[in-house]
Order: C-alpha cells, then structure tokens, then sequence
C-alpha cells in the first residue's frame, strides 16, 4: 500500500459559496502514482464542508445553496447565534459533512462525467480554507 | 492488503426511487475474501445518491422521498431548470452524497440488522445507473 | 499496513441528543499507533447517525438537532409511523448518514479546532448504541 497525505488552501470571496476544487484533488492522486484505490477529501473546519455535483453549469451551486438557505434560516433564534452568530453556517455544514471519499481506478479519480468536488463555504469571506487529501492503494 | 474493485448497474423505475443494493454489495465483500477492512459504495452520478437506512420496511424509502421533496421543492425558480430541468435532482444528490463507507468484520459488511445500502435515483427511470464498490483490508 | 477494529458503546439520555464521542475515536486510534492514514466512524443503526462540528459551544448540537425537527417534522403522516412510530428519526439517520471518514496525522486525528465527532440520537434514550470505530494507515 502505498499513502499520501497532502494539504492546499482555498481562499473564498462570499458569505456562502461553493468553490470546485477537482483540479487539486486530481493533482495529489496523480501524485500519489496508485492504480487501484481511494481517496479522502476533508476540510477541517465546523461552518465549511464537501460535497460532489456537476460544475458543468455553475448554477448548481447556486441552487443548493439557495435550497441550503431555505432548509436552515439564518439567525432563527439559533443558540449559538448569541455567541458567535453563525449558527446556520454549523448547522449546514453538520448537514452536508466535512468529507467524501472517493474511488481511485486506472491512477485517476474513478468521477461520473457530471461529477466535481465542491468545497462549501458557509462562513465566508475566508482568506485559507484548508482542505487535507490523503490517497491509498 | 487486498483490495477488489467492481462495478454493477441498476436500472430505476420511477422518477425517484430507493433501489436496495444490499446483496450486490456483500457479493462483492465476499468476493474479495478479506476478514478486516472497509468498503466504499459510489455512484458516478450527480442526480442520485448512496444513503443507509432499514429496509424491512419498504414504506421508509418512500417517507425519505417524500421528505426530500419537501425540502427540495421541485422547479422552485431553480437556475439550473433553464437548462436540464432536473435542478433538485441535483441538490438532492448534494445533501444526500455519492458514497458510504462501511466496515468490514468477519468477512462480512458490519451492518447493523436494520441497515440496508440504498442507490437514490433522484431523476429516473434510468437504464443504468453504476455502482462502484471497492473493498480493501 | 495496520489496521484495528475496535467498538464501544454509548448510553443516550434524551428522545433527541448529539454525545461527543472524540475522545473515545482518539483512543481508538492511540491504541493503533499508526503515523497516518484514516479513520471511519460508524454507527450500525438506522436511527442514528454520525456527524462532526463544534461543542465549544454545546449550544450547536442543539440548534442542529431542531434544524433537524424542522425539516422532518414528526408524524407528518409518514407510512412508517403505522409500523414503529419513528419514521422522522429514520429519515434524519438517512439524510445525515451512519459514518465519518476522518484523516490520521502525525499519529492523531486531524481535526480542525473546532471540530468533535458526535453520535446523534434520533430515537432515544437506548441504553445501548455501538459506534465501531476502524483504522488504518
């Protein structure tokens, strides 16, 4: 078994957005030089998350996170609006998970056509989102 | 370390669906003849989803539909309608994800009695929808 | 590669609770002695649920929890409600998910700061809820 763990930063522009980062995820698989195998992308953070969609039409991303908005509304007597303000942030990223794991076949990320990672920021502006990729096989 | 990886295809009736992918996942365990280790379920797909549930009654498949599309409401001004129609298929697809990963202990999926692996069909009937497994330990 | 597999159990209090578990995943993974890889949380129940986010602020769990309520209300006729009454708790395990995939670093999880691995109970107080916990590197 081979294992590579590498770590990149994202830097976000608005209060909520979804940001494709498949370039960089793909770049540490090539890296990794495995045939056969997975790969885990995670954000260490409590108000970002991960998920897979297609970038195709950007407006996916517009979409869910408009239907983000309306499952969770902002500063709704939220508790810990009081301490920090960003209770909606927590509760859509406990929502969506801070990971996704992914299949690895013939050295590269084993993606459906329509298929990028998303980075989802629910806090934003933020100068470095950090996401940590680690692949085996 | 053995690692296996198969795919299989699912054909889906219905609009929305939860179709049971159980036996074809543990076929695939069993296969790879390992004691210890994981498994990771995948679809290549961004308008369907990998989730957990019980299956021992049918009629939760059909309440988590239902409670789906009233988060999800179908062509709610969706951006993405403009273009393929199938906006909360997508946004579905999103919140729910494109994979699991479970435990392998004794040969076996670690599954609890009441769990069951689903495929989501969130913009069907479709003649194929693929399932990817990849079993390591 | 090494990999352990260990479980333990959690007593929940309350119909509706998230339980911190990050120290009981720690130990799991100090026990294992591993440099790096991952680490998968699961819960083999289908009205519960595995999830990461704060608990600085205990206060998060429980605005996520009726979040949660809000979007599957209770008893909203759901066809599983005749069977066992639970059918929200059901479709909450559903849309949250059994596990958690988490990175190893220098020997640790690497969370963020502000993150902590919680159980969520949707169907409690039980007695009795395992989390097994896998890791590999």
């Amino acid at each position: 078994m081979a294992c590579l763990q590498k770590s990149f930063t994202v830097r976000t522009e608005s209060h909520q957005q979804v940001v494709d980062i498949s370039a960089q995820v793909a770049a540490v698989v090539a890296e990794a030089g495995i045939t056969t195998g997975l790969c885990l992308v995670f954000v260490p953070h409590a108000t970002a998350a991960i998920t897979v969609n297609e970038n195709a039409d950007p407006n996916i991303g517009v979409d869910f996170l408009r239907a983000l908005k309306k499952m969770v509304i902002e500063h709704d007597d939220w508790l810990h609006d009081r301490v920090d303000n960003n209770a909606a942030a927590h509760i859509k990223a406990a929502l969506i998970g801070p990971s996704e794991t992914l299949p690895i076949s013939n050295g590269r990320l084993a993606l459906g056509t329509w298929q990028d990672i998303f980075v989802c920021e629910f806090d934003g502006p933020r100068t470095r989102r950090e996401v940590s990729v680690t692949v085996w096989g």
